[in-house]
């Protein structure tokens, strides 16, 4: 909150390139201000007029009396810099800059941007825009923006990263009835950002939801750790678009490979509890069951409805989103059955049939409210020759009043037979829709809520104290001096048993004799490899031998391989032969690590072996703030995971030890940002323990 | 077409149980005929009265003194069987049954309902129903139902199998100006379904698009082959309903559990070239932009805006449907940036700026739809301070006149700002949505109609003359009169054999003798399994030896699983023990076959060995009717194609071996409907030729 206490509710606020011209965004700001009921000052500032719109103006904010706390700038963008340091001066604490010119046109417009930035930096103020349509807030109430309307008063917040949308959804929710308590056209985000505007919103008491239209995100981190608090507190729905723009990135690893591009807001999202809308009717459909419905406490959706058709189709729609029928207790059937004709359907959906009115209804909903098995229910209405929809819909009011932690939702099939009744859905604010489908799914998102936030806190990183950070960065500074980005799989594993993770015994010989050494210090069968950053697949070119258990077996092997390297690959450098304890086959597992523009480092787990990008098993979590419950629902996640279990008969795979090694995976991305890319794969997976067998790792 | 000739357009209709009273059915239906314009004779029956409606009425079908074509009977179910057989004494083709009470209610009504069918039957009489709310045809115009209002005059046939989801689509649709050419209740389809009346509906000039909800199927293979036909002429929508309700069925095969209850409607429908809806919105959707748009030449959809925000949600809906944005050419590109401003995106989505007025937008329309890489054009508008929708929106009709191949759809972002251009697109007959995202979801499936219709016949079932149908009886004969329901491993393979499916040698032996025996007949090595149809986990019982290289070797194998099977299932029945040649191990899959209700028999083939269940990467075909090129794609879809193909540098699969063996298979269980389920796990792949290992029959 502290950052924008009186950002939407300041005691004065200053237009400057207020304008005496219809038409103008300085004289529509104006009129909004004026239209709104704000009831601080208002101040026009321009040079040339003494009056607008009724009020004085004054040349220049300096020149204005009394304090001023936010000023909303429409002067041309060759101006706007003057104008904020004017500002600056006057001591506002707040701008909004709608003007447009800035970072959005190029270089030489992202110059301009950072002059301003560097501006309300010198002193102090916090700005929104530039190129933005500015804000609005139906409580203060002020409307600091050139929309043509203001918004109606409710409880959804909305911020837009497109003034167009914005002013779009203002329009369209005008005509649909749909209040807010805040909008806000974020532009350039230039200072302000979505992270602020959503922290204010998770604290301002007029807020039930928060809904964003947003194309990225300002700053990843912060971004996570804001959110993840917000949510908590309320619902933050967010369609984040360009999911196609961002392309295919470059990606040399499996673990990037198979993250795609739109993966880390996916799971960034989710981490942080956002809902994720995937359109704009959604955005709105969500937005509307949160700000008017209870969280209801389980999934459980009880049906009502007078015909047979409508109800199949939300049944069918119920289980697709992973809701459940409610299943009523012995009483309500019995209940049921004593008050409604024969041949009405007792069982979820409840079918008072086509001959069902008002009395009906209201009958069977208040059955259906009262049992303990019904978490939240649908009322289903089709326009038959009897049906009594406003009269039934009164039922449906009181009975929301009696059961208020019970959400209810409509579908009312129909055109004008039911406009009535869906008017009187609106004004006592239950949501009300055409079709069955969104209702179902507006409760499955209401739910999914309700899960995430009965999900006790589990706030603690995972911590390891006993990693050896020093044995890292001195493989780190050795690699590099090599002039290589690209470990060789002994210093990978080294890495890795330097955070403690079990790694199989791996180390580079250079001659036979070595080779013999190592094999017999960590024990028979070994396997050889070349070691060789270059050489990518090492079995194409025969550099690798499997199953050597004798020193002769070494020996000979070494020979060979060095032979096929130099014969396919003469030009390769080779830094010698990496010999590997075989370690007892387990089930095949990747680890692995990518790194977002974004969000930071992204751990992944899954099936591993040959076939991991044929399969793509594979779960992904942010590595930031990483926690033990998240990877075990990592692991739950995929199918691999009904392997580790113990699949068909054979024993499980030992989970703590995985979990450890993953959450070991998280601390050493997150302790050194040089690393780019780690795939290990496979992992053998025990009954006891874990074996990492092949490490690649990459640094930048 | 032949046996609905008149049924829409009758010369004289009946009216059974008409009646006087305000409110009753009988008195609607008369209501509805007299009030859509029906320029046949109308002749209201009932004993009672002589006038109804200011019509003459009839004391009986029988006292009609002209032909009467249509009879709709509306009295009450105990009074059916009759009215239905005077009808036939009349002479009477076609019947509408309104009339409830027949198997719906349960057995009493079923017998009712039967008898009705049969009295239907014996005069020829065609009937739609009972128990449904009638039919209406706006271009002869004739309105049989007892509906408040007949629907608007349009081109969609809607078929529906709920009556009332169809009184309240057309109370919906009214208010919405959406038009039909026909309305049809389906009702209990006690003798007419859907299969007639899409057949119909397919030859009808006045129908272009077919929209059906379906709670089932009344007769698969025949749909399958009435719904192709019908689908090469016109778009057949459905929104089937009901996917939750068919429940697990039990399966025991890998194949059965993996089809799933839904998974046979989808395949059929897909076949057939059926487009399927997911919700009533999008079977809407789907037909508004079907009845109103050319199918487009192909998927590259361009795009025109005046804000980014909502061209970017456009550009992630094209992608996320398999839809591409269009590449202008370098022309259009340099005519775009000679006439648009110099900060306007030129590139698909093309943005006229947030200043655009009319003209701007019209520049930019006909530049892109001249562009011979556009196949679709979708118009986002924003209610932008200068924005122009009324104008803008004569622009896009003319330019839809002028390209009147490539489909214009329109997303008009607001309410009210917009509510005039919205009327107009509606009356220009344009698809127009509140958002971005309907616009592109009706284009991609414009395209995939397109693509459909596009795909050669290919009509041909595959053939194959060598199969040994006797055989196979034989083998059945001898399992049934054993009284098992399970083959044998090697009566499968014979089974297999006789139908040209390359299947492993493999022989039943009784004694170590014969044992090693058979193995020399067929090589070493060789796996010996115990044969047990009640032993399903062989291997856990002890009753498999691999590897057995020797006379020896077999010997001691076949005694030892004796003695394991012994102590542990002392009470199965033994046959005796498989000897089974090992074959060398190639890419492993599964082809299967598992049967449904409504469908018959449907293969699967994908991934197979251990993990067949856990990996799930098996597709579906519908045996009937099955080509080369559908078991080509069905293959294409699996992820074990991948391998196929050659992964990772090994050597390709024999895909026309694969093809081969898929299409046998599916003969195999056309030609014997007592195969119940198959299991072919593993089929080994090989780069010439292909292996079954381990084939499960079970039969009823």
């Amino acid at each position: 909150m502290g950052e924008l206490t009186n950002f939407y509710n300041p005691t004065a606020v200053a237009i400057v390139g207020a304008s005496k011209k219809p038409g103008k965004v300085g004289n529509s700001i104006v009129k909004n201000m004026i239209e709104s009921g704000y009831p601080g000052k208002i101040y026009p500032v321009n040079p040339k007029d003494s009056e607008i719109e009724g009020l004085k103006a004054y040349p220049s904010v300096t020149a204005i009396p009394g304090p001023v706390e936010l000023a909303v700038l429409s002067v041309p963008a060759a101006k706007v810099v003057e104008a904020a340091r004017e500002c600056g001066e006057k001591g506002i604490p707040y701008l909004v800059v709608i003007t447009a010119g800035f970072k959005e046109i190029g270089k030489e417009g992202l110059d301009l941007e950072k002059e301003l930035v560097a501006t309300c930096r010198r002193y102090g103020m916090r700005m929104l825009g530039p190129n933005c349509v500015g804000m609005a807030d139906t409580h203060t109430p002020i409307n600091a923006s050139f929309t043509r309307n203001s918004p109606l008063k409710g409880d959804i917040a909305f911020l837009s990263q497109s003034g167009a949308t914005l002013i779009a959804i203002l329009d369209w929710s005008r005509s649909v009835g749909l209040g807010f308590s805040k909008m806000v056209s974020l532009g350039n985000k230039g200072d302000l950002s979505e992270i602020e505007f959503i922290a204010e919103a998770a604290a301002d008491p007029y807020t039930r939801v928060i809904a964003c239209y947003l194309e990225d995100v300002a700053d990843g981190a912060r971004f996570l750790d804001v959110v993840r608090e917000a949510t908590r507190k309320k619902p933050v729905i967010i369609l984040k678009s360009g999911t196609s723009q961002a392309g295919a990135q470059a990606a040399s690893s499996h673990t990037g490979a198979l993250a795609g591009s739109d993966l880390a807001y996916d799971t960034a999202f989710r981490q942080c509890g956002v809902i994720r809308a995937r359109s704009l009717t959604e955005l709105f459909e969500l937005a509307i069951a949160f700000s008017r419905c209870p969280v209801p406490a389980g999934k459980r959706v009880a049906i009502v409805t007078n015909s047979g058709g409508p109800g199949i189709v939300a049944t069918d729609n119920v289980e697709a989103r992973g809701l459940t029928m409610a299943r009523f207790t012995r009483e309500t059937i019995d209940e049921l059955r004593a008050g409604l004709p024969a041949e009405a359907a007792l069982y979820n959906p409840v079918d008072v049939l086509g001959d069902g009115k008002a009395d009906r209804y209201r009958f069977a909903m208040e059955k259906v409210l009262a049992d303990p098995n019904v978490d939240s229910m649908v009322v289903l209405m089709c326009p038959t020759a009897v049906a009594q929809p406003v009269e039934t819909t009164r039922a449906v009011v009181e009975l929301q009043k009696q059961y208020p932690g019970k959400p209810i939702l409509g579908g009312y099939l129909g055109g004008e037979s039911m406009a009535e009744a869906v008017q009187l859905m609106a004004e006592a604010g239950i949501p009300c829709f055409t079709f069955p489908e969104p209702a179902i799914a507006a409760i499955s998102g209401l739910v999914n809520y309700g899960q995430f936030r009965e999900m006790p806190g589990d706030g603690n990183e995972l911590s390891y104290p006993d990693v050896d950070k020093r044995a890292v960065k001195a493989i780190f500074y050795d690699v590099i001096r090599d002039n290589r980005l690209v470990l060789l799989g002994s210093e990978a594993a080294a890495v890795a048993r330097a955070y403690g993770i079990s790694a199989a015994p791996v180390s580079l010989a250079t001659t036979p004799d070595e080779a013999v050494e190592e094999a017999q210090k960590m024990g028979y069968p070994v396997v050889l490899k070349v070691a060789s950053p270059k050489i990518l697949h090492k079995t194409d070119v025969g550099g690798v031998k499997v199953g050597l258990d004798s020193p002769e077996a070494v020996r000979r092997a070494f020979v060979e391989i060095m032979e096929n390297v130099n014969l396919l690959l003469p030009e390769a450098v080779v830094y010698g032969i990496e010999v590997q304890k075989m370690m007892p086959k387990g089930t095949e597992l990747i680890i692995g690590m990518t790194r977002d523009v974004q969000f930071g480092p992204m751990i992944a787990c899954g099936l591993g072996g040959i076939y991991v990008n044929l399969l793509k098993d594979v779960s992904f979590r942010l590595a930031r703030g990483l926690t033990r419950r998240e990877i075990e629902n990592m692991l739950a996640e995929t199918k691999a995971y009904t392997l580790l279990r113990g699949y068909r008969g054979e024993k499980p795979a030992d989970l703590p030890a995985l979990v450890d090694a993953i959450g070991r995976t998280a601390r050493l991305v997150l302790d050194f940002p040089e690393i780019n890319e780690i795939d290990i794969n496979p992992v053998f997976a025990y009954n006891q323990g874990l074996s990492a067998l092949d490490i690649k790792i990459t640094i930048s």
